[in-house]
This record gives C-alpha cells, structure tokens and sequence, in this order.
C-alpha cells in the first residue's frame, strides 16, 4: 500500500479559522496551526496534500501555508453538509487511492520518536487495509467523539479489528457494543481525527452521502460503521496526544503541551512557577 | 477633566491580526482580544472608542468587535508610518480632548477591584495632566519598551512626574538617565501601553511627525520626551499586568494568567498538573 496523498478538513463553520492560529512549535519557533498540521503530514511521507475549505477562505489558507504551500490543493466544499460531506469533497483528488485523512483543527504530539500520522501509516501500509488512529479516552468524553468496537489483533499491542463505530454514543450504548477487552473500566477507544481510508471507505462515505437528506449532516462515523463490515478496517492506539484546538482553552493546552515537551520546557516552567505565585505582573 | 473618547492603536504590520485572535476571559466566556480591549476601556468609562487600522481590515475588526461594535469608529493608516503617525491619525476623531490611548495587541488583569484603564483615568482626572500608565520592568527588557525618567510625587504611592521619556533604551542610557529614586537596582519604569494623552500630546505627536522623513517610523516616545518638557506630565504604577499578544508565547502567558485569575482557575490547575505529569496524552 502506497500512501502519497492526504486530506485535511477545515470547511466546518465552527472550525474553519482555526488552522490559521498561530502557536509556537517544538523547536520554539511561531507557525500557524495549518503549517503544524502540513509538517506533521509530510513527516509520514505523504507528498500531495488536499485541503477542504469554505469558498472564500482560500486566500488566508495560502497566506497560512508558509513554504510548503505548493504541495497544497485547495478543495470547496460549497453546502455546509457536515464533516463526512467534506471529506468526499476530496474523492476526486485522492483518485481512488488510499490516503492519509486529518482532521484541521487538532495538533498532535508524539510520545515516540515517530510523529503520530507516521505510527499509522506504518500500520496502514503492513496490513494493507484501512486504519483508525485511537485514544482511550474517558466515558465522560464520549459526547465529544466517534468511538469504535472491536476486538484486539493477537501479538500487535493497541491494535485492533474494528467490528462497530459509533458517533457520540450515550454511555448505554457504548457499554453494551463497544466495550473492548483489555481496556481500562470506563474507557472507550474514541477517534483521534487521523485516518487512513481506502476507496471502499470513500465508496461507503459517497453511499452515505447519497442517502442523507440534504438537509442533514453526513457522518464520517456512519460510512466507517459500514465499512467495519465490508472490508478489514483496524483501529490503532496511537503513541501521543491529539489537542482539538477549538475546544474551550483547546489552544492553551495544545500550546502547553508543546511547549512543555519542546525546546523551550524551562523558560515555561519559569514563566508558570511565576504566574501561578502571582508575582508576573510585577517581574516581566 | 472629562475622558470620554478612548483612541486604540491596530494597524501595526506584525500587529493588525492580533487583536482579532480568541482568548477565554476571566468569566470563562471565549471572546477575541478586541472584545477584551474594548471591555477595559468601556469599564473606565469611556463612550466612543477610535480604533486605528489597516485599510482593507474593517470588516475583520467588525466581525471581532461583538456587540459594542456601534461604539467604534474606524480609521485608517494608510501608509505604515510607526505607531506615533497611527496614534497622530486619531486627531480628527479626539477632537481636541483629552483620551484614553490604548495599544491593540496588549491584554491587561487589574490586581484590585478597579480595572488598569480605570486606575489611570481616576489619577489623569484627580491631576487634570496627561499619564502614562507605567510598570517597573526588569533591565533585560528595556529593549522591548518605552522607559520614563522623573521624580516621585510626594505623598502618591506609585505616581511619578516624568522628566524624561527614551524609547527602548540602552542599558549605559537608562542608568544615566532614568534611574529614578526608591526603584529596585536594575529595574525601570517602562510603558505599559496605555496613556491619557492631552491635547498638548497630540500637538507634540503632530510635530515629530511633520519633522519626520517620509521613510522614517513617527514614536509616540519622541512626542511624550518633549510633552514632559512642556507640561505637567505623570506617569502612575498600575496595580496590574500587561500581557504582550504579539511576543513569542506572549498568548500563551496572558490565557495563563487570566484563566488562573478567573473561573476557571481550578480546572486550568489540574490541566497544567496532568500536563506536568505527561499523562493528559492519555487520560484526555
């Protein structure tokens, strides 16, 4: 399996400004959300990137792209149709490959020397198939995210065969289809906004996509359900952390977390020890 | 001394955006950084604001401004002359008062009941004198500010009458010229990005100006070195902080700094803790 394409979404009417942030990096450098998002896709090869906008914010993505922006390709997604409707807005440009799909408005950290979309393209491309990117992600989460059932891969540590997925399930349903042996009591394996997908996905997505009213939003989670039965289609617990930047002090955590874990570690825990002993004000 | 009209400063090539960028305030509510500034000036007791811009980015400062947006008026800076010609573009709009002056890519927390503009414009009243609102800063970040030289008023804790203002001075200068009696050794009473401004001001502000090559950025400074000259001229230690958007993890510091000083101070605190500890990765 060869992956050299990848999509990202940033068309979502509460989402699309938010690739345009600027944080600091690892190295301590300032960069927008969106150069962190293309960094962290051309770390795991890829070499053409597609990215879903509203008509009209192609201007501010371009002047947010920095150096890589001719690996860009800007696709509209004119009817604010929902997340699934974004992604099959990228059907034509994906050509009937597999390819690499991240959500634009999350910010990744590895736990690993091996950044978080290249962990999963490494699984994708050894079993040839489809792959979620998962995190055990508490019960009380579960309103915020798809979350997937299935059963564990014998010898491959946090992997797993998909067998259910399921968009924001109440803590019933969950309990009762998407309880995995082995996790911890009141976990549940949630998406992390990263995903390998292969044309059958793209297909069920267009079936999906076609049945919906056009009124309705149309559901990644629901086109992944069907292709949970249709083809082989993993879950991989991804070594690191996903940030949703446009959650509620999203950008603060994301920013903490990068900082904390980069080149600039001590000069933030100076600035915090000084903040949280009240004295900033009078020493900066 | 009446103060009814507030003057902010926001057309600044590395600044313009920053205001527009979102923040969590003190209540917990997501706002943009406009909307703060406009929130502090309004709580001094301001009726009419001016809000200095780029051409072209009207529509952003609108769609940022909230619901105080009719108490705005924008203008223009139509050739990028320095932050003394953006202030200067403000003359028409002051009308010949006294002001609130402002810069755009400042956030302030007040350390009592009563906020930092507030603060100023009881002193600028109760003195009938244009103030600067200045903070004891440390001798590394001289490059970074306007410093003011002077004397204590007597029996004014924090009130100063300036005889001197350098922008971003040397270390030799400021110890030559700015050391002011009571200050900590290696401290300096640097701007804080907010002023009463008299007419008196604005002339000086008009005079540099025309003085100025074309090519040649217009200070603010220049101007205020020669109003201490010419009138009664005070500067007051604000019981607060000033938070720089527009410095390296400078967002990063005042969401900080605000969220720990706010509603949310308790759910802020167990993220940084889960942070330090390197398991919100897991645990989020």
């Amino acid at each position: 399996m060869h992956i050299s394409k990848a999509l990202i979404t940033a068309a979502g009417p509460d989402q699309h400004t938010l690739p345009l942030q600027r944080v600091v990096d690892q190295r301590g450098i300032e960069r927008t959300a969106l150069q962190l998002i293309i960094a962290e896709v051309l770390a795991a090869g890829v070499e053409e990137i597609g990215v879903v906008i509203q008509p009209g914010d192609e201007a501010a993505y371009r002047a947010a792209a920095g150096d890589d922006v001719e690996r860009l390709v800007f696709l509209s997604q004119p009817q604010l149709r929902g997340y699934g409707d974004a992604v099959f807005r990228g059907q034509e440009f994906v050509g009937g490959e597999p390819f690499l799909h991240l959500v634009g408005d999350h910010l990744y950290l590895s736990r690993t020397d091996r950044p978080c979309a290249a962990q999963l393209i490494d699984v994708a491309k050894q079993h040839a198939c489809a792959v979620s990117a998962v995190q055990a992600t508490r019960e009380n989460m579960l309103p915020f995210f798809g979350a997937i059932g299935g059963r564990a891969v014998p010898q491959q540590t946090g992997l797993y065969e998909v067998t259910a997925v399921v968009e924001k399930p109440s803590p019933t349903v969950a309990e009762q289809r998407l309880v995995i042996g082995g996790q911890r009591a009141g976990y549940y394996l949630c998406f992390f906004g990263m995903h390998v997908l292969t044309p059958g996905a793209m297909a069920a997505l267009g079936k999906v996509r076609e049945q919906s009213p056009p009124d309705r939003q149309v559901q990644l989670s629901e086109a992944l359900a069907d292709l949970a039965v249709r083809e082989r289609y993993l879950a991989l617990e991804i070594a690191g952390a996903r940030y949703d930047i446009g959650m509620k002090y999203g950008v603060l955590t994301a920013q903490l977390a990068i900082a904390l874990s980069g080149a600039d570690r001590d000069q933030i825990l100076t600035e915090l020890v000084e903040l949280l002993a009240g004295v900033a004000g009078a020493a900066s």
